[in-house]
């Protein structure tokens, strides 16, 4: 292996080699304040996914570390994110409950599968998968896992008992507990809350009316959940509201990250195979969604595959230190870029400020309210609703339509992992109906060219004795015979018909199914006198055709186009 | 409903009104030949199915009669058959042990459950999901079921146990049991299975040379099996071999179908609902495969949503009289139409027939050894072994091959529901895998042509400011990064470009994610200065695109012909 080819799986390589004085200023200022905003994230993501604060910590270092050196994306921070810790919670939920150990051995678990399907499709070049999760689904399980985020967070805001997977789970485990809210729980939760909504709408303003520039003011407001956090903090310590049942952090193991080493038990392996994969790929599609849109801002260039072998990495690291599935965050990776980051070195320092903090900052977290945290999930979660996803897809097409709202309903009723697979498993078959049922046009010619066209769309020249059908579709198992009852129907209803031209400008594919379709039809209509023709028979299924012995039974001949296959039918039947 | 709408449902109306002497005297023929067939055809099924043999003969009455009315075809005849019996087996095999009440019980409710599906898809029309069984998925899982059926009748063959759904499960579970083979059965076997081949091959032959014409000799080799039944049974009779240990089938009540009621219980119903629908699926698929075989040399027609609805009533007749699912078979049907049936009441003279021999010949069958049944089975279904599908499907293409050694294989290892679920899975991923990456061609017009060609395989003459690309496949979810990345890296290859034209005549539909990757490409086009047009869009997709905003945001036109565009391009560059 020569370096070249090591610098393919090591992008480390190539930055660490230019790296310069005036990178590692930026970089040390990105870190400083990443470090500072990922501390309340991690901590609220911690809490979203079941498991104690400190493994919110623990699962942003080693990854960003490991990111650092396998990714190829300059700006990307990798730790827990939203959907993923949600997904984590659901797939997690299933195995043990929350707060016991095996609980959090659970989740290192899947961490470890997630690493491990992750590397996997990187190393086999494996990332156009997915491709399969279309842009309508991401968009319509995004705001379903965003609505089931939050309302999730509803028992810490309100102080009372309720967990559930699905909507219908949630608000039913709540119901009954209404009575016991907390009231100072809400207080301080909801202030937490209309405070972070202002910082998003209305600080930012201010800030540049006193004078700020507009970078400086973006990175002011966030530290919204920062000053959120400290202010609660203080005053429950101050007024010991922890007495007055609002629940704290509480004690917080002041330690680097431990190292852990995952059970690989066969039947939790078993158990957690189809959570890991989803996790895998959801993770993925939004971490390169987020690289790539960071990426096109300073024309660098992200290598699909290359992220998956730096996601692996990162989730084999959150395994092996009391993690938990981490993948490239939206709202972490702008700050990252908005602050400045040049190198992926950025997220090695912010790793560094982060062990930093694990180990002197935690005791200061004794006294934060789980409901701050609740609050600030619930304010970044409500910015990924947006219903115009239903909207956008039912103007354009009903099968969108039909995918987006599968995806939606499902996730909201039935939890994370249904509603993503019965989305894929929707817009996969939305396009095989439709490819069972291809579009069979009669074509003219146009006046005056050599151009062919519907006869039903446009006003174009036929002749009596020549059938000239377009065929829209690749010809495979799920419409070859919906061809031949098609074509035998056009062909019953030509009499004086003596020559059918099959253009095949349209067929991109052909199966052995077809081809026995292909063989049937040409049976038919030899039967019935009528020879079959092609023409603009593409070359890929020009080299599949002469693979079989059709061409030699054919009764009539393939044409380079339409144009031609007419001019020689017409001039034949002139001559006879 | 008017009489013609009620007609369409019961076929019976337009043939029972036509019916005369001469067909009357064809169809009693028929049935009269038919009866002595289907007797040992039953017993055998209803011993693969692991049923007792009376089942066999109750599953050949009702069915055949329900079918009639129902039914389309004129010549198919309705019953137990190979694939179907396997598939109960194992189906059934995983509720209870074959030879309980639980388990006959079992199978009254899977042929109940396969009628409801059946019937469902032929009143909603969707008799279409049939062809997502591809003709090489269905050669080979027949191969690998004619191998498996086959194996699962060596143990009454050898007079050993030895019972399983899979080659390996069977092969091991008679191991152990070879030292206990039971000479005199072997023996008993052996001869009728070599007298069976023998008459396939050597006795039409025979028949042929002491005069008797080609349709009898084939009649009079057809019933072969009656004879193998009849001289074992008088040699087991004679010889009282029972007490040497030759298995045979013993007390059979003699008595009319009972009626049954199917058992719905939630649990049953929950673990035969996968089992029932591959049963329907593949059950229609053989059924209407023969019906049209044999419609096709009469020139009458077969409508597979009333053939569901035939096959449905079939399948609940059989659950309501004791019987187990049932559909229409290759061998019964061709004998019924070589006998000379002309309408489908020679299939009710047929079920009278049977229903005789339940009541009257019963008792004639105890000292019936079942290795001669097993002799039958084997000699039937190893005529529907044929590997030369692999052959044809290699020589075609790789994606097929898949599909069919897929099928193949894991018929034989794990089973036929995962055999064939496979099949089909393996088609579709083939399929999604390469349209997710199709074939994107830079094309150029033929010299003194309209007609635009892959500049690679054709010499064509192209311009130095105009890409024009042709696309080869619908633009779809699992592409449309695709298309992006294809698109960048030709236009990044051509320094002087002022146009792209996306050719699309091969682009049969667009979905939402095509939209928005369009809608990217145009604006990175835009952003270095290049247009993007479209020509030869076809109607629907211009339908579609008129849906959205893109037509308004595109920077460039949309092109009736490849032609006109690159005409109108040129014009505009002299100009300029």
């Amino acid at each position: 292996m020569n370096l070249h080819s090591i610098a393919r799986y090591l992008p480390i390589l190539d930055w660490g080699r230019r790296y310069d004085r005036s990178s590692f200023g930026g970089d040390i200022v990105a870190a400083l304040i990443v470090t500072i905003m990922l501390i309340p994230q991690s901590l609220a993501y911690a809490l979203l996914a079941g498991l104690p604060p400190e493994a919110g910590i623990y699962a942003s270092i080693a990854p960003i570390l490991l990111y650092a050196v396998f990714g190829t994306s300059r700006a990307l921070a990798v730790g827990p994110v939203a959907v993923v810790s949600l997904m984590t919670a659901a797939a997690v939920g299933n195995i043990a409950a929350s707060g016991t150990a095996g609980y959090a051995a659970a989740a290192v678990t899947l961490a470890l599968m997630s690493g491990a399907i992750l590397l996997a499709l990187g190393l086999f070049r494996l990332g156009f998968v997915a491709n399969f999760l279309s842009h309508p689904v991401i968009a319509g399980f995004i705001t379903a896992s965003g609505i089931l985020i939050a309302a999730s967070q509803l028992r810490h805001l309100l102080g009372i008992q309720g967990e559930g997977n699905t909507l219908i789970e949630i608000v039913s485990a709540l119901w009954p507990h209404l009575g016991e809210i907390n009231p100072v729980t809400l207080c301080l939760g909801l202030s937490a809350m209309v405070f972070l909504f202002w910082v998003r709408k209305g600080l930012k303003p201010l800030l540049w009316r006193i004078g700020l520039g507009p970078r400086m003011a973006d990175l002011v407001a966030k530290t919204g959940p920062v000053l959120a956090i400290v202010a609660t903090t203080l005053v429950t310590w101050g007024l010991d509201l922890g007495a007055q049942g609002v629940a704290i952090v509480g004690e917080v193991p002041q330690s680097l990250p431990p190292l852990t080493l995952p059970s690989l038990r066969p039947e939790l392996v078993r158990e957690l195979a189809l959570p890991a994969l989803l996790i895998s790929i959801i993770g993925f599609v939004e971490s390169i969604s987020v690289a790539q849109t960071l990426a096109a801002k300073k024309r660098q260039r992200i290598d699909p595959d290359q992220e998956l072998i730096g996601l692996g990495a990162a989730n084999i690291g959150a395994a092996l230190t009391g993690g938990f599935p981490v993948t490239g965050g939206f709202s972490r990776s702008v700050v990252n870029y908005d602050a400045g980051a040049e190198t992926p070195a950025a997220g090695a320092f912010t790793a560094v400020g982060l062990a930093l903090a694990a180990v002197f900052l935690t005791p200061l977290i004794h006294y934060l309210p789980k409901a701050t945290l609740a609050a600030t999930i619930i304010v970044a979660v409500l910015s990924l609703v947006d219903f115009s996803i239903l909207r956008r897809a039912w103007a354009f097409s009903r099968a969108d339509f039909a995918a987006v709202s599968v995806t939606i309903l499902l996730t909201l009723v039935m939890g994370v992992e249904v509603g993503v697979t019965a989305g894929v498993v929707t817009s996969v078959l939305v396009h095989l109906y439709k490819t069972s049922r291809p579009h069979i046009a009669v074509v003219g010619r146009m006046p005056g060219s050599e151009h062919y066209r519907n006869v039903l769309r446009h006003d174009v020249e036929t002749q009596p004795q020549v059938l000239s059908l377009r065929v829209d579709e690749s010809l495979y198992f799920p419409n070859a015979r919906f061809l031949e009852d098609q074509l035998m129907r056009h062909a019953a209803e030509k009499p004086g018909l003596r020559d059918v031209v099959l253009m095949f400008a349209a067929v991109n594919d052909i199966d052995l199914s077809a081809l026995e379709s292909l063989e049937a039809i040409n049976t038919r209509l030899r039967d019935a006198g009528v020879r079959l023709h092609l023409s603009e028979v593409k070359g890929p299924v020009m080299d599949r055709l002469k693979r079989s012995h059709f061409l030699d039974e054919m009764t009539g001949e393939v044409f380079l186009s339409q144009h031609a296959a007419i001019c020689a039918l017409s001039a034949r039947e002139t001559a006879a």
